[in-house]
Formats: structure tokens, C-alpha cells, sequence
């Protein structure tokens, strides 16, 4: 399933991805000096000078500690016998659109948005179907009932719809993001904070399995690389940029999500925040994101379609309401109506004191009222019908 | 507690008084035409041109069914048996800022907003006090445990800040916002769809007592008026004139809530609506508010206040956020924390690998852990400290 490189030799795609391999564990994410480095000088030509110790000052800083600890020809055996491949921007599958967001955040102003060196991915899906359609699913680890159904009714929804649900396999809305996704058929990708070969966290190993078949697991850390918790925040950008909106479900008021979110904002992409009790500390953080104006308030998966193509008609956007058979009368008719309610058997002019309208135009209404079923007329006199 | 009207006469102030019963009984509210014609010619004037029948065409469409049926005498009378006191705008006690917007909106744009002729008042308060201070709490009738206890929290708050709750003494939200207010030992305000004599709903009649005897139950409607279904939507004006902002606490999607809602944005006072489960019908109208950005998203009081008053800067506006120990870190030294926390006992080397800083700026670092408490050196390595 891998895609050679357009117009690329064997050999030379070998070398740019051994290249690639070795960039992207010889600096610690986001490592935008070396990002940049590479994207002027080219991967191989990078690789080299960073093995040399010939790079500009923030790029040394940046590798340090481990370039010449890290080799790439290793860590592609190592990938290759845990069943994970290389993903690198010289391939047709690399999802172009989604990083370059990435790319220029960090060569504007956001160094710590730096785009990935390289994916490391499980699962035979091609990387640029499954993230191009993404659209970021994620909130509270330790979620409520009630968010874990929300997030599975998202994820459901969102793939019944065509999109593939991006999330970070975590427990909670993360996971249950994906269980909807994959319950539905569709694809969906967990960005990992480890290697892609480590089952994280441990209790989603089955899960991840199941990921792996339907869609990929993805990290831009070489195989190997245990969790830490820097690397949960620094994981976060690439699930943001990976979706079209993210979708903040239950998060607390200090949480990943949250971060998560701030990094779309920060991409300029779309931010759905659903609500919850106000009692509950799980919704905290997605009202704070409204409330501060960074998030839209989403309650149904049409919310977030809606706000990715505008000109979805065929959506029922407003609540459903159900209808009354007074609903078509006018004001008037409504008053003549309303008066009856209280009467039981009344005179025209009775009517027009209670209501306050005119006789005349009171004695027109009744008999319409009469004609739509809504009005009886008996010897005792005029009462709503039964 | 009545007060007299200030430069008035007790005889001139009787005939007022007397008039001004006589035109809020005489027509069905809101009445625009007559209210536009009471505003120019006074109380006293109009009310006889309309005893007369000399009254421009749209007064006269209004008043005609009533004109010849409706004394002010007796309705004073009744009144007074009923134990219900009349307050007319020409009183000291009448809350001019509150309904001066009711006028300007009627003579503007929205007739359906004109100002009532006058105000029939249950409990000893003076009106201005109450109403000039208040802030609207509305909701469902058919409110969830949930929406009935955040309603009780608000009416609570609200009152402990000095605000006066309005509400509309319904079943759910309205009472429990009620409840809230009196249990903080403050003034509430219920207006009523019918006369102020009349205990609506008769379930309440309690609830109502006790208002009357802390705050006031109000209604533009003459003793004995019955409640009919437009006189509630007719009614929620002036809880939403009444409120210098309106808090809607679960809505359905159709809802008098939300009728509330749409008249305080008309008259220009802002709207918040609390959130709730996005899997409750309860909740539906609030969310629809906040999307539509007809009103604000209200989690706290302290949202409301802070709409109210921008300056209060001693309220503590954001979620308030546990602190961590790690939390004054840089981030390089955050980085440095983590990489210890997956080693037992490393060397500074492996620490520097491991999270990718320079090897001198991790020597620098772990030392100033160490001294934070939260780093410790022994034979074996570093590791942070138990």
C-alpha cells in the first residue's frame, strides 16, 4: 500500500526516507528550527549536515542531546517489525493540505506549531484519504456518561456524513469518538503521543487494533517513544490540523481539549464546543470556550456540518417543533379562541368583552373558527369544540 | 405605603387614579392606540373621551367592546376588597426607567410592546423599589430537577448581590427562581397573565403569599381578569421590561422563555441562557438562543453580574483551576520533569536524550528541580522525588 514518490528513483526514495526517519527522532517536537531547515535544504541534504554538526545555531541546539544516539535505518527496522510504516512529504499519500497550515504557523509566528518531520502510521490506509476528510473529535478523559454518548453521536454522525473522525485514542470522548466512527463503518485516525507501536493507553490495545483495520493509528514519533506528558500537548496541534473543525465534547477547566481547541483557533479553524450542566465540572471548559467567543455552540452533528458547507440546505437546522392546530390563526383569531377556552357556552358580545375586540370583528371570527373545527356553536352558545 | 403623587391634589389624584382603572380595564393589552392616545391627552382626558366615544378610529377598534362595561370605581373597589392596590405612572412609586422603553418601543416600532396604563400591585413594597432592581429569571414550566435547581442558585445569587428576581410565578424555572430569591431573604416579583387577586397557579398560592409578603405580585390586568393563553405571552413584556437583563434557564423549543427572551432583545437588554445536556428537550430553546446570538452563554450569578457591570473586577470571572506543583515550570524544565518521571534513576545524559534539550541546559535544570522540591539525586541517578 505504500505510494512511491512521484517521479522519484527507488534508491533516492529509500535515502529520503531513511532521511526522514532519522529528522524526525533526532530533535524533540516541534522542533520548528529543524523544520525549517529542512524545508529549505531538502530532507537528505538536512539529514547529513545534522550528523556533521553543520547547522545553524537554533537548529544544533535542537539535536544535540541526540544526534548521534539516533540512526534511521534503525528506527525503519524497528517500524517495519512492529508493523509501522513511514508516512513522509515526499509520498503521494502525505495529506499536503493538512500540515502546510502547520508549516506556515511556524514559519510566521508559531514555532511550536512546527509541522511533523515525518508520520509514523499503523493501518493500511492511505494517510491523506483518511486525514484529509478529518474532523477533530476530543474533550475529558475522565467523561461523564452522558459525554461518552455524545461523543459516540458525533463520531457516529460525522461518518454517516463522509468524515473521518480524528481523535487521541484516550480514554473517555477520545475513545468513544472513535467507537461511534468505527460502529458507523468509517474510517478514523488516533494521533498517538507515543510511538505508534505502543498500545497507549494500555486498556485501549483492542481498540487500537480495531483503528488500525478500519483507519490509522499515526505518530511523529519513531517507534519506541514512551508517553510523556509534554508530548500530549505537542500531539494536540497535529490532531487540530487534521481536522476541517474540531469538536470539543465535555472538558474541564484546565484540559488537553481545551489546548486542542486553542491550537484550530490558532490554525484559524472552526471550534465546536458542546454544552452540558452547568453543575457538571466535565462542560467547564467547553462553556468557557463559547463563552469567550473561541467556540460555537454545537448540540447536533448538522451544527458542525452546517458550519463546514454553509450551503448544506437539505439539513433541518432549527429545532423540530411541534405543531398546533391553532398555529395558523391570526392573533385575533387566537384571542377569539383563547376567550372560548374559558367560556363555556357564550354570547358574541360576551366574547368581545373577555378578548377585547371589536363585536364585529369578533362575530366574522367565530363562524371561521367554527369552519376550521376549532369553534361550536350550541343553544347555550358559542365553546371551543371538543 | 401608597404615595401620593408628587404636586398632585388628593382629589385630582383620585380622579387619576380612577381614570387610569377605568383604561387598563377598558382594553386588552397591549392596547398601542390607547396607550399613545393616554400618553398625549393624560389619563383623565382620554378616559372620558372614550366614555364619550370621541376617540380617533384605532382607540375606538380598541376600547369598543369594553367602553360601555368597565367602571373604574369598581374596579378601585374590588381591588381593594381583594386587598390589590392600584399604582398609576402619575405615583412616585411607579418604576418610570423600567417601562419608558415599553413607550419608546411602541411609539417607534412595536406596538406590541405598549407600556402598560397601569399597574395593579399584591404586597406593601413600593413597585420602584422591586422593579427598578430587577433582574428577569424565566424558564420552563415543565423544568428538570436540573433546571429548577440552577434557577433556585440564580434567583439565590442574583438577590445576594442586591438584585430583585422577576419572574412569572409559573411551575418550574419561574417558581424555583422565585424560591431562590426569598430564601436569600430578598425582594422577588411575580407579574401574573391574570388579575393580581387570583393565586395563577392555584398550586402556587402559597408561593404567591409569600412573595406578596417580601416583594409583589403585579399585573396589568384589573382584579378578576382571567388568565387566557395570548394574556401570558402578552404578560412576558413586561417581565422582560422589568429585568435590566433576562436569564432564560431551560427552554424547549417552543417556549414563552424564548418569548421572553425576543422581547428583551427587542428592547435592546441582553439575554443570557444557561446550558444544559444537549440530550434534553429542556434545554433545546437555550441552546438555539446562544447559537443564534440572540443571547450569552451563562454558566455562574457571576456571568450575569459581569454582563451588568463590566467593571466588577472583584468577581472572579474564569473557572477557577487547581494548581500543580509543576505548574511555575518553564517549559524546558516541564520537559526535563517529565522526561524523570519515566526513569528511575537516570543519568543526566539519558535525561537530555530522552526530552531532547542541549546535555548543559539539562545539568542546569536538574539542580533547580532538585531545589524545587521536585527532583531528587541519589547513587542510582535522577528521579522526581516521591
Amino acid at each position: 500500500m505504500r505510494l512511491l514518490a512521484s517521479g522519484r528513483g527507488d534508491a533516492e526514495y529509500r535515502r529520503i526516507r531513511a532521511a526522514r526517519a532519522y529528522l524526525s527522532g533526532v530533535a524533540e517536537p516541534p522542533a520548528p528550527a529543524l523544520a525549517g531547515f529542512v524545508a529549505e535544504a531538502g530532507p537528505c541534504r538536512a539529514a547529513e549536515a545534522v550528523r556533521r554538526g553543520k547547522v545553524p545555531p537554533g537548529v544544533a541546539k535542537e539535536v544535540e542531546a541526540r544526534a548521534d544516539h539516533v540512526s534511521g535505518e534503525r528506527l525503519l527496522a524497528a517500524a517495519d517489525e512492529a508493523g509501522v510504516r513511514i508516512v513522509v512529504p515526499e509520498d503521494d499519500e502525505w495529506p499536503v493540505a493538512v500540515f502546510a497550515g502547520l508549516a506556515d504557523a511556524r514559519s510566521v509566528e508559531l514555532p511550536g506549531m512546527a509541522e511533523p518531520l515525518a508520520l509514523w502510521v499503523r493501518g493500511s490506509a492511505a494517510t491523506r484519504d483518511v486525514l484529509g476528510t478529518g474532523v477533530a473529535v476530543v474533550g475529558a478523559r475522565a467523561a461523564s456518561g452522558y459525554g461518552e454518548h455524545v461523543a459516540a453521536e458525533f463520531g457516529h454522525g460525522l461518518t454517516r456524513a463522509g468524515f473521518a473522525v480524528v481523535s487521541g485514542a484516550a480514554y473517555g470522548v477520545d475513545g468513544a469518538a472513535h467507537r461511534g466512527a468505527l460502529a458507523a463503518g468509517g474510517a478514523t485516525a488516533a494521533f498517538l503521543a507515543c510511538g505508534a507501536d505502543i498500545d497507549y493507553p494500555a486498556g485501549h490495545a483492542r481498540l487500537l487494533r480495531v483503528i488500525t483495520e478500519q483507519g490509522l493509528v499515526v505518530s511523529e514519533y519513531p517507534p519506541g517513544t514512551p508517553p510523556r506528558k509534554h508530548r500530549f500537548l505537542v500531539r494536540n496541534r497535529l490532531i487540530a490540523a487534521s481536522g476541517r473543525a474540531t469538536v470539543v465534547v465535555e472538558a474541564g477547566a484546565r484540559s488537553g481539549a481545551t489546548n486542542t481547541a486553542n491550537s484550530a483557533d490558532a490554525l484559524g479553524k472552526p471550534v465546536l464546543a458542546v454544552p452540558g450542566p452547568v453543575t457538571s465540572q466535565n462542560s467547564v471548559g467547553c462553556h468557557e470556550l463559547v463563552r469567550s467567543g473561541r467556540a460555537v455552540l454545537a448540540t447536533r452533528v448538522e451544527d458542525v456540518l452546517e458550519l463546514l458547507n454553509p450551503l448544506v440546505g437539505a439539513v433541518p437546522c432549527g429545532p423540530s417543533v411541534p405543531e398546533r392546530r391553532t398555529d395558523d390563526l391570526s392573533p385575533a383569531a387566537q384571542r377569539v379562541h383563547d376567550a372560548l377556552r374559558g367560556a363555556d357556552g357564550a354570547a358574541a358580545e360576551e366574547v368581545a368583552r373577555d378578548c377585547g375586540l371589536p363585536l364585529r370583528e369578533v362575530r366574522a371570527l367565530l363562524p371561521e373558527l367554527e369552519l376550521a373545527g376549532l369553534a361550536v356553536r350550541t343553544e347555550r352558545g358559542w365553546s371551543v369544540s371538543p
